[in-house]
C-alpha cells in the first residue's frame, strides 16, 4: 500500500466533487494499493489541515451548512509551501487575463516538488509552457485532463491510448451550454437564441453572465490547450479565430436541417488552423451529438477519425477526470 | 534507448500493417526511446529470422510477390520457443471453437516469459482465463486492444482514461460489416439485405463466408472479450444470447425512420445480459454512427457515457492498435 496526500485548492462544484469521488472510492482506491489522504483544503475564506487525513463527509457538511470549510485563516499559497503533501489538486477558478489564482498555485507546488492536477482552464491558457517547463525542471507531474471536454478523457486518449499515431487535426463541440443551445433551437421550432438561453438559465446550464460560453471564448481556450498539449505548439488565446453563437437564426437552423445538416460551435485545431465557429455538420455524423454532450473527433495518420463523446461538465464528471490524473501519477511513481 | 525484439506470428493482413507501421513510425519510436526490432516473421509456410531486425520492406516485398515470407522451414512455435526475443505479435486467424492456433502460440510465449500482443479473438473466447492467469504467473504482459473494435481503444479507455470509474455497462455496433448492411439498407430505398451484402462482398467489406458477421458471432466474441477483461466475468460463447441482421426487412428500416430511429445490431454487456441483437436507436444518438464505424458507449458511475467510434477494421487501423499495445508494454517495462 502507498500513501499519496493531496491538498484540494478551491472548494467549489468542482473542488467539493473531488472530496465526494475521494470519499466514494476509498474501497477502490484500496484495492489498487492506494491509500489516498486528502492532508488539506482551501477556499477564499481561509483552510482546514489535517496531517492524518480530513474526515471529507465532515468537511462537506461544513461547507454546506457555513458556506465555508475554513477552521484556520491561512491560504492556498501558505498550504502549497508548508503543509508536507505529494499532490497538489486545484480547481480554483478560471481568470484566462491573469491565469490567477491557479498560476501562482501551481508553479508553488512545482517549486516544492509537488505533482499538480487541475481543472482551471486560466494558468494554461496564459502560461503553457512556462508550467510544463517548471514541472519537468522539478522532476513532478502535471495533468489537467478536466480542462477539457469535463469528463472525457481526450488528453489520455491522445498520449496513451493511440500512442504511436501522429494525430493531424482534432475538431469537436467543446462547451455544452452551445451545444444545449443549437440542439434546442434546431428542435423546437420557432424558439429564438434568447428563448434557449432564458431556458438554460433556468435549467444552471448557462451561467448568469454566458458571455464565455456563447462568445466561444471557453472553447477558445480548450482549442489553446489542446494545440499546446498535443500538437506541441506554443500559442495563446489571440491566435483562436473565434466566432460565438449569438447571431445565429432558427431560419438558419431550419435551411440546414433541409438540406440534411445541423449546426454546431466547432473549434479545431491542426498545423495551420486554430478556430471556434458555428459550422455544418451533416445528420448522423459522429460530431452531431445533441444536449449537453461534448465530442471530440481525433484524425489520426494510422487509425482514421476516433470520436469520442460524454458529459462536458457536471461536479462528478469533472472530479472523475481529476481522480483518473491523480491514478495515473500515482501509476508513474 | 531500450531494444525490444518482437515477432510477428501470422504474415496475412494484420500482420502485413504491423510490418508497414512499425518501418513508417521508426523515427517517432527513436524519439520515444525505443528501438524496435522484429527479429521474425512466421507465415504458414515458413519463415524469416535476423537477430538483427529484419528488413521489413524487403519481406513485404517478398510477400507480396512470392506470396510467403519464408526462407526457412521453421514453424510459429519453434520461433516463439527459440528465437530469443521480449514480444510475440500474433495475427493468426480466429478459430472460436479451438482458439488455435493463436492459443499455443500464446501460452508458448508466456511460457518462454515473452510478453505477448495479440488481434486474434479466438484464443481470448476459449481461454481468457487461463491465459491472463499464465500470463501473471509468468510475470509478462498480455495485450489484445485489436480484437475489439480494430483501431478503437475500448479496451486501454476502460482500463487507463477512465481509470477509478466504476464501469456499469458496455453497448455498441461491434461489427462494421453488419454496420455498413444496416446504414446502407436505411440509405438506399428498396434496397433488400440480399442487394446490399452482394454491393458489401463486391466492396471488399464483407466476407465470402458472410456468416460469422451477419449472423453476429464476431460481436458475440467481442462481447465475451469485454465481459471478461472489463468485468472480470468469467464467461463463454454460450452465454451471449445472439440474434444476426439476416431477417431484418427494409420494411422494418422504413418503420424504424418514419419514428426517428434506426435499426443498429447492438451489442451489450452488462452483469446479467450479454447480447448482441438488433436494436432501435434514436437518429442522433452516439450509437446511431453509420457505414463501416464500429462505437461503444461505456456507461460509468461518475462520468455518465461516454462514447468512442471510430473504424472498426483494416489493415493499418488494427496494427496501430497493436503498435499502442507494444508502446503500452514499453512503457511499463
Amino acid at each position: 500500500m502507498k500513501t499519496l496526500r493531496i491538498s484540494i485548492i478551491g472548494f467549489g462544484s468542482v473542488g467539493q466533487g473531488v472530496a465526494r469521488v475521494i470519499s466514494m472510492k476509498q474501497d477502490y482506491l484500496q484495492s489498487i494499493g492506494l491509500d489516498l489522504k486528502v492532508v488539506a483544503i482551501v477556499d477564499s475564506k481561509g483552510c482546514e489541515i489535517d496531517a492524518k487525513g480530513i474526515n471529507l463527509n465532515n468537511a462537506l457538511e461544513r461547507k454546506a451548512t457555513t458556506g465555508t470549510v475554513a477552521l484556520l485563516d491561512k491560504d492556498s499559497i501558505y498550504v502549497i509551501k508548508n503543509i508536507e503533501h505529494d499532490i497538489v489538486v486545484d480547481t480554483t477558478p478560471t481568470n484566462i487575463e491573469t491565469g490567477e489564482p491557479g498560476l501562482s498555485n501551481i508553479l508553488t507546488a512545482f517549486e516544492h516538488k509537488r505533482h499538480v492536477v487541475t481543472s482551471s482552464k486560466g494558468p494554461l491558457v496564459v502560461d503553457h509552457k512556462r508550467l510544463v517547463e517548471t514541472a519537468r525542471k522539478n522532476n513532478v507531474e502535471f495533468r489537467y485532463e478536466a480542462t477539457v471536454g469535463g469528463a472525457i478523457p481526450i488528453l489520455n486518449l491522445a498520449r496513451d491510448a493511440l500512442a504511436g499515431n501522429k494525430i493531424e487535426r482534432i475538431e469537436g463541440i467543446l462547451n455544452g451550454t452551445c451545444n444545449f443551445i443549437l440542439s434546442r433551437m434546431a428542435e423546437q421550432e420557432g424558439y429564438t437564441y434568447e428563448d434557449v438561453l432564458s431556458e438554460a438559465l433556468g435549467l444552471g446550464i448557462a451561467e448568469t453572465d454566458p458571455t464565455s460560453d456563447v462568445e466561444g471564448y471557453d472553447a477558445a481556450c480548450k482549442v489553446v490547450i489542446l494545440a499546446n498539449t498535443i500538437f506541441n505548439m506554443n500559442v495563446k488565446f489571440e491566435d483562436v479565430a473565434i466566432t460565438g453563437i449569438t447571431r445565429i437564426t432558427p431560419e438558419a437552423l431550419k435551411l440546414a436541417a433541409d438540406h440534411g445538416y445541423v449546426i454546431k460551435l466547432i473549434g479545431v485545431v491542426r498545423e495551420g488552423e486554430l478556430s471556434v465557429a458555428p459550422k455544418l455538420v451533416p445528420k448522423g455524423h459522429p460530431l452531431s451529438v445533441r444536449g449537453t454532450l461534448n465530442v471530440a473527433s481525433i484524425q489520426t495518420q494510422l487509425a482514421g477519425h476516433i470520436t469520442v463523446s460524454g458529459p462536458g461538465a457536471g461536479s462528478l464528471e469533472t472530479a472523475s477526470a481529476i481522480l483518473s490524473d491523480i491514478i495515473s501519477i500515482y501509476r508513474t511513481q
